[in-house]
């Protein structure tokens, strides 16, 4: 397929879209094979934010390794995607926690259910992972 | 999140639907980190095939490791998703090329174009990849 490379700063307009994308994180597991599934997340300026679960495969790997790749995409043409691959760091600060928890469940349950999810998972071993970006693959109409 | 199972075939019923959900395949680079980008898939009875060059970075990790790791997910509540991790084998034989170059086409942009996509991509460093799945995590109603 051709791609179109897209501006700059395109990505950011497809990440910070409503109704909101998930993304499909990517990462190794210890065993070196790849695991990916859907979770939510935010922009915060140049680096994106998301919360899982220290004792998850992906809690685990982000702890031990700290390389991810996120996918989001339009999945119906002229098909767009954005994948951001980069490095991690982690907090299980309660504060963030039940910040970036209400936060980015208002993108994706609304305003109205935001608070009690923010709520719920406001403890470890939740935690925040904010991903640092070092190599951004944007393309739109990749179709055309 | 309280997940649901689903049913042991209702992943096959999701990843066949129309119109048909893109795939994000996840493949660990030579450096060991993570990689996850979308593709077109088509079930073939236990197994997912898709295309992909030999000469890209999935391609390439393919060749070399062969573990692969695939999500469909719906991206709006009550979000569901099917991740499929598995072992693929490659073929580059021109007539599987364009078999399954037209059939998968035919799924995301339709059968009118399906011949002209299935002929442009049945030519090496083009590969038919087989997933043969280890590991399959299907979960529905992910937000309930």
């Amino acid at each position: 397929m051709p791609y179109n490379a897209a501006p700059d700063d395109w990505w950011k307009t497809f990440v910070d879209a409503l109704p909101a994308h998930t993304a499909k994180l990517a990462v190794v597991r210890a065993d070196g094979s790849p695991l990916v599934a859907p979770i939510w997340i935010e922009r915060d300026g140049e680096e994106i934010v998301f919360m899982t679960s220290a004792d998850t495969i992906k809690g685990k790997s982000i702890l031990r390794d700290g390389r991810v790749s996120l996918c989001l995409d339009n999945e119906t043409p002229p098909f767009d995607f954005v994948t951001i691959s980069g490095t991690t760091t982690t907090s299980d600060d309660p504060d963030e926690l039940l910040r970036w928890g209400t936060s980015i469940a208002a993108r994706y349950m609304g305003a109205e259910v935001a608070e009690a999810f923010g709520k719920r998972n406001a403890v470890p071993p939740e935690m925040v992972v904010r991903v640092t970006p070092t190599h951004i693959v944007a393309k739109n109409n990749v179709a055309d």
